[in-house]
């Protein structure tokens, strides 16, 4: 007799989904299947939002999410993108971007609920959950922004009814006065495509006639076709506990999340509870009126009291996840979560590169490695494909990519100022050394000549990243001499998967990389390593092109090299990262356009500064270069040496 | 200024038609491009004959070519079968098979010139070249060969006059009477499809009027569109070497195979003169008739008399390939080839597995394992599908396998008679132990009880491959107690790709493997088995189903499992072989009916051997199992032993 064996599992979170995959197919059942589409890793990508929560709650795994408000400038959005970089990488569920009424917030402003919440999606990779509210607009207006909403890719909505504009309530013709109303419209309209949260109130809403009435209310959401429920914030566990029994007992059996605010400051919490109508208990006023003029002893206290009632709630069973007001603040939620153990602070990586969270992209698997630093920029140039290389890239009969032309949109702009810029990047540039060094600068996070520390050069957003930082000695010495690098990585031969630097993709598999390099360099330069290239056939593969588009390679012309690959327990090979020529001469034009964009601009026309970015731009090279031997020593930095070498030595020799 | 640099490759042929892809795509061009549709290794595979020819000659590789004629019988095919395997494995560039009007030769007799070209174009992966003679057909009868030949996956075809039967000339109605008439009507009728080669006469046709006015019809052949020229046999290298000059010297350009006969015995030549016109110098007269009824003296003459005019040949800078007359038999040819350095002692494989010559598959890259010692029958089971999994095995919607009922087909069944069989595999079984022993000898290569060595199994039509040799003494060790292996591969943790035993591939890469053990087994074993896996999640994924297809598995059920792959420069990751859930419940099938068909039914039906093998049909399990973790020590060999520990042990554990 042979018993079905169920599949144990890991303690990844998102191997835990392919627990279903344990079968007992009989007889010819298996002849019916048609083969699976994608073999994407992570069953968490393709899953909707409510079976995300579904699964872990069946596998008792507590999670978290975050609340946003849209913010009210543009350098405010260039924030908060970071921001979602930063929380998203603690692990949120999913995060919910509230509706602003006032703002425009179906617009494409940047600092729109829409464009926000879109931005969260595409570039951040973060499951997003949009609010959106029902009064004061026409059904037709409504529709409108759902319909938009579905095409950025946003697939969870936040059925409110909003408060009326200016505290006087007018009932829009033909549209509608309730929340129930507009969830009813988006299943008549959009059938099953969003899933949808609705409302709760742990103490009744302050305009319903008595708490009972309220939760007759919420029932008809529910019924209506809610998925789950967020609750407005309360401050005791034992509210939302009888708020979660009531719920239940008239027949509401989806998830219901708390809301959880932890205190952050005297004003902010006086302006909630004045909009929220709730009060503060004695408990809480005792401890904080005190020291209402002491901001840090106000947050410490918040923390500590959240701490503790999430701790209630968790240990009651009652309670899958955790909501958290954030109030677009960090510290404080992330502190809470950590105390909770709930913050990742080891994220997995399921790829080696940021997935999006637009359902178009869900089983994108493979990227050029030209845009590693810039991720933003590739979504943005390929958010027009219809569908993604998925396996091979050689296979995909892309479309081509986008222009790269509206370097201002905020999710692509740099996070600093033009006077930061200028600080880390040179007030004035005296010659192409002035340009190594700040190159070096970066490499090396010492601070420049005038004392700055470079944290970014035009194709990198961010710090040095900890792989990089593996190669920074090498990195350093061939900046100090004009081999500008702006891109690259150590060869790897088989390190386990949940390496803390290297590893991606689910345990118990083997990551491996081929070194990668890719550089900016002079025309003198390129003549020397070609010589010297010759010597490294068929080891090292080459691409070297300058702004014209003059293109020298010893690859093939159409096949990608790949670069990082994954070999997984029970998966096909996953090969998330390739060196391919046809988008080589895409990134060649971005990558050359930097230069002018992003550098050369922040100087008055026809300085000298500006001229010597300029003379880079029109006469210096891109190289790449990969050394296919992935077992042995990265011999790329040899070639550089060679080059060198062979620069230094009489000149004869570079006949 | 950057000169363009040429690719250079190393010496393995199929990379070296890559160069064309050193490229300098200046400016845009590149964005013209499309992706290419397949990572296809190796070019030769789709290259066309005349395009590997002119790779060849600009190379200067010089190669050879085999001629076969169909069989007689039905064994004749089988053994002729065998015999593309091994030669095919020397490397010739083609076979062709000679066309016989008597044998009715486009028909779908096993034996027929169209049937035998097919086999070695699907199953026996040789590029091959098919006869055709027009004399006596009528236009619509050769058009009908032709389309059958193009359906079959033939691309090419020798265009002959033929001679007339029973020597009686008599001109076809509406047919053709010379060759080039039948050149004019492939090129009309097939456009370009077909590579064309043409018969060349060193000393004249003996039909022709003289020697130039043979010439000039060979010239009208090649002007009509044939694309190279295949010589009669001849004596001496200089009337060759003559008649290319006096072909260049009339305007023929294209490629000319001097027709290589290596004497094999006094009857043979005599009758091969006889059927050509030929006059056999004096100076081999001489020798062979004091000779003539010593045949291995004869053989030896005739090996180094060919040897001495193929060096000739090949020193004049005139032959880019031989040609050579076989005969249908192996020694002398193979010797010949062997003396001249043009044999390959020890092909690489471009894949693991031998790949088939139709076009259409030739983008296939991918394969279950399952089928590893069964390739004919897998191509067989898989002849109807219109695409091949190419890259990722899981993103195919291929069609369903067929079935595999045609057991009788000659390149299905196998090699060896009936009484061979029960000699290898038992006269007369005892008991289940008897057929462990089968296995047992199979896998030890020592003789079974009867004296016989047992040199297949229904699984396996040849003697242990030199990589299970490896693991040949735990395969033993198992077999003895009822782990009846039918596949396995050892784990390979980046061997070179040149690597005599599991290489495969382009030079300079790295191949891969994930240890993989399949066996049938009994009930009672896999009821350990199971538990004993437990311990090895999530490092052994497993299958395991019975004839019922009562199916365990812990793998996921529709994705695939990566056991064999490779990475070579300049390329994408390749992972040619993988444990696939979906077509294991086709093996699953045909592994089962193997016991019925090719061993059960070697006894009486109600006979207590025949019983035995039934038994063992209905009740035993067919497992397969992979070890993830293919940097350390295989481990299966492991879970085996646990599995006997656990069945050694008192039976309470076995609860």
């Amino acid at each position: 007799m042979v018993n079905q064996v169920q599949r144990v599992d890991g303690g990844w979170q998102a191997s835990k989904s392919d627990s279903s995959g344990a079968s007992n197919s009989g007889g010819e059942s298996s002849k019916e299947s048609s083969r699976c589409s994608t073999p994407v890793l992570d069953a968490d990508r393709t899953d909707r939002l409510r079976d995300k929560m579904r699964r872990r709650m069946e596998s008792g795994d507590h999670w978290f999410s975050l609340e946003f408000f849209p913010p009210r400038t543009s350098s405010g959005a260039v924030n908060l993108i970071s921001r979602f970089d930063r929380m998203g990488s603690g692990g949120p569920l999913f995060i919910d971007i509230t509706w602003h009424p006032a703002g425009d917030p179906g617009s494409d402003k940047e600092t729109s609920s829409m464009m926000i919440a879109s931005t969260a999606v595409n570039y951040c990779g973060l499951e997003s959950l949009l609010h959106l509210t029902c009064c004061n607009q026409t059904k037709e207006k409504i529709t409108a922004h759902l319909n938009k909403a579905k095409r950025l890719g946003l697939k969870n909505i936040m059925a409110l009814r909003g408060d009326p504009m200016e505290d006087r309530w007018e009932e829009e013709e033909g549209g509608f006065s309730y929340a129930v109303e507009l969830v009813k419209h988006i299943r008549c309209e959009f059938d099953d495509y969003f899933d949808i949260c609705v409302a709760g109130y742990p103490t009744g809403h302050p305009e319903a006639e008595s708490y009972e009435d309220d939760l007759r209310h919420l029932k008809e959401k529910v019924d209506a076709g809610a998925d789950f429920i967020i609750t407005q914030l309360f401050f005791r566990a034992e509210t939302f506990l009888k708020f979660v029994k009531d719920c239940r007992a008239i027949g509401i059996t989806c998830p219901i999340l708390p809301g959880i605010f932890p205190i952050q400051g005297y004003q902010s919490l006086r302006q909630l509870v004045k909009l929220s109508k709730l009060e503060v208990p004695e408990e809480i006023t005792q401890v904080i009126e005190p020291i209402k003029d002491n901001d840090a002893a106000i947050r410490n206290y918040g923390i500590q009291q959240a701490v503790g009632m999430c701790k209630v709630l968790l240990e009651s069973g009652e309670v899958p996840g955790l909501h958290f007001y954030t109030l677009n603040r960090e510290v404080a939620t992330i502190e809470v979560l950590r105390q909770l153990g709930l913050w990742i602070e080891d994220p997995r990586r399921p790829l080696p590169w940021a997935i999006s969270a637009h359902p178009k992209r869900k089983v994108e698997d493979v990227r050029p490695i030209f845009w590693a630093s810039r991720p933003k920029s590739y979504i943005y140039r390929t958010q027009d494909w219809d569908e993604f290389p998925n396996g091979r890239w050689g296979n995909s009969s892309s479309p081509a990519f986008g222009e790269l032309n509206d370097y201002y949109l905020f999710y692509l702009k740099s996070k600093s100022s033009k006077d930061d810029l200028l600080q880390m990047w040179g007030e004035e540039l005296m010659s192409e050394e002035s340009v190594f060094e700040v190159f070096t600068s970066y490499i090396t996070a010492q601070p420049n000549r005038g004392g700055h520390k470079v944290m970014c050069l035009p194709w990198n957003d961010d710090p040095l990243a900890p792989e990089t930082n593996l190669l920074k000695d090498e990195l350093e010495k061939v900046n100090r001499r004009g081999i500008l690098t702006i891109n690259s990585q150590p060869n790897i031969n088989g390190k386990p998967s949940s390496d803390p630097i290297v590893g991606w993709g689910p345990p118990g598999g083997y990551v491996f990389q081929k070194a990668y390099l890719e550089f900016f360099t002079s025309s003198e330069n390129v003549t020397a390593l070609l010589k010297v290239l010759k010597k490294y056939e068929p080891r090292v593969n080459y691409h070297i092109v300058n702004v014209q588009g003059k293109n020298t390679t010893n690859a093939h012309d159409m096949q990608p090299n790949a670069v990082t690959w994954g070999i997984f327990p029970g998966r096909e090979i996953v090969q998330p990262t390739v060196v391919d020529p046809v988008s080589f001469m895409y990134w060649k034009d971005e990558a050359f356009a930097l230069w002018i964009e992003q550098w050369a601009k922040l100087y008055e026309e026809e300085s000298p500064s500006r001229m010597i970015i300029q003379y880079i731009h029109d006469n210096y090279y891109l190289v790449n270069l990969v050394d296919n031997d992935f077992p042995l020593d990265n011999c790329l930095w040899q070639v550089i040496d060679d080059m060198f070498e062979l620069l230094d030595s009489p000149p004869e020799n570079l006949e």
